[in-house]
């Protein structure tokens, strides 16, 4: 059992890469603390632990996979600075880990981008780094990119789809493990993928008999269908109010990591969305972005429907990130009613 | 110097209170933990710990003077229940303190409390325990509280003016210490003074050259002008958005403590603690009503107006509670603008 299927082709991703890469961020990314909710466990019969990367440098978990990738490139690369496109998270993660390593960045922003993540992209800003706004309607952000990154010799440093990514982004439940011990689940949020194949390689690692599940929009249900098919699905320009869940597909190195090492993708509808926002800010007092309580809207999903699957159990959520727009939560919160 | 001067009355409150407050604490109260933000950290030139007591039970520090004061009671007094009076957070702590130690709690409110207090102190209360509702124009909460004290043989749980809730809310700074070290500085928010003279005692008890400072709104600035004067001033219905600080004025007991224990008490503008709420949703991606952002608002003023007072030394903020109202803190957040 323990040797290595030849016809199995190595994972691009391990767990000694997870490892590795939370040695390097030691000491430079945060430790966000692991929150737990009476309401919340008396509501599931379970005991929830909450990983709470809104509290994570530059507001989300992205910031793990963004250093963990600049770091491992040559001095070579490193010299000439890479180049990001994102129009959230991942935009303001690339700046503050070229910063902190001393590589110039150049993040391509739509001009439609909230206003608060493109002053907070400048913020993170390094020397001899830039944000340059395009407009949406003119240009695809992949085809700017591709141009500049060529023009200046940049290393594309993509937002999910690569190995060093991945294994940063497996970081956040590798400390979940390390904090609280065994989980019987884990309910992650997926956009790209990253984050979860990420969580799922750390969890198969270091605590195999945990259920990995991965909550997605139902309006962007791509990785829940193509999980199911087996066959990459995509979605074009989803509407729902987790942005960071608007991606159009799950990736080439994200797609096979996440057959392989996760057991469901499930979905959940915008209204559920809101209701996890509304608990986990007037109850839990913790600001997070719609996409972050993905993970929790899955939970909570779940103990309504089959309590069964986490009664007695001991749980873990993924609170992916924290960068909200305080006044349009509001307003979803005032709409969901008291 | 370590046997006492005959000639000063012994404190009503000493640190071994707060310790044994703290014992009694173990295990029941939450030991929110304390949060650091590298963006307040360069603003203000410190290392600032933040005591979260937002994540407390109940959503402020208010729970651990009220079950400290209801545990303390004789069994014939815990046999025929308490009664506080509270439009806030104090009806939440001694509702849910009563249930948990088993004592019935009659909490009255006003009928104009906002409604979500209204439903949590509720959604806390034990069996026989009640919430009444009364006209503000039509009655004193004091004179009803007294009167229903009385046919019902109930003990009064004050919200601050008591020397088992002041030992309670000293456990809140006993516990940063315990967690952070030594600090130069500890800034509290006032309202009564239960927490300060309590915080007070605790940095006294085992940080003696710690500086401890009270922070109130300058529009309710009754304990400013009482500590300074060393004569206790009131305030009549002071507009503050700090609701928690619209005390009248400290108390028979929390004032001399005051006196004795606090280096200063600084006030605070409206716009100062709108400036303050926006940074901690914001940057430090934390739920926090305005009364919890006092102390950090005072730290601030400080830090701009004196900055060698805070620069380079270790700074303790207590965030004192989270039941926010999401709406209004939205709309003050925005009209602060970008």
């Amino acid at each position: 059992m323990d040797t290595p299927d030849p016809n199995v082709p190595p994972s691009p991703v391990t767990i000694a890469d997870v490892q590795a890469a939370a040695i390097g961020l030691q000491g430079i990314a945060n430790r966000p603390p692991v929150m737990t909710s009476r309401t919340l466990d008396a509501t599931t019969d379970a005991a929830v632990f909450c990983k709470c990367e809104n509290f994570q440098r530059a507001g989300a978990f992205k910031f793990r996979g963004a250093y963990n990738a600049i770091s491992q490139l040559t001095d070579a690369h490193r010299e000439r600075g890479v180049l990001a496109y994102s129009s959230g998270n991942h935009a303001q993660a690339v700046a503050l880990a070229g910063r902190l390593l001393g590589v110039s960045t150049t993040t391509i922003m739509p001009s439609d981008a909230p206003r608060m993540k493109l002053k907070a992209t400048r913020n993170y800003l390094g020397p001899s780094s830039e944000v340059i706004v395009y407009e949406r309607d003119e240009q695809t952000r992949e085809a700017l990119g591709a141009q500049i990154a060529q023009e200046r010799s940049l290393t594309i440093i993509p937002p999910y789809d690569h190995p060093h990514v991945i294994a940063g982004q497996g970081t956040t439940a590798l400390e979940l493990f390390e904090e609280v011990g065994e989980l019987d689940a884990l309910f992650v949020c997926v956009g790209g993928g990253g984050l979860l194949s990420g969580c799922a390689i750390a969890a198969r690692g270091v605590c195999p008999a945990c259920r990995v599940i991965g909550v997605e929009p139902a309006n962007a249900d791509d990785a829940a269908r193509s999980f199911h098919a087996k066959t990459l699905h995509t979605v074009h320009n989803p509407d729902t109010i987790a942005d960071g869940a608007r991606t159009p597909s799950l990736g080439r190195w994200t797609f096979p990591l996440v057959l392989a090492n996760v057991d469901d993708i499930i979905t959940v509808s915008e209204t559920e969305i809101v209701l996890a926002l509304k608990f986990v800010w007037e109850r839990m007092r913790l600001v997070i972005e719609p996409t972050g309580v993905l993970a929790l809207a899955g939970l909570l999903q779940i103990a309504q429907s089959t309590p069964s699957m986490v009664a007695g159990k001991r749980i873990g959520v993924i609170f992916s990130g924290g960068n909200a727009d305080i006044q349009m939560v509001a307003k979803l919160i005032a709409k969901a009613g008291a």
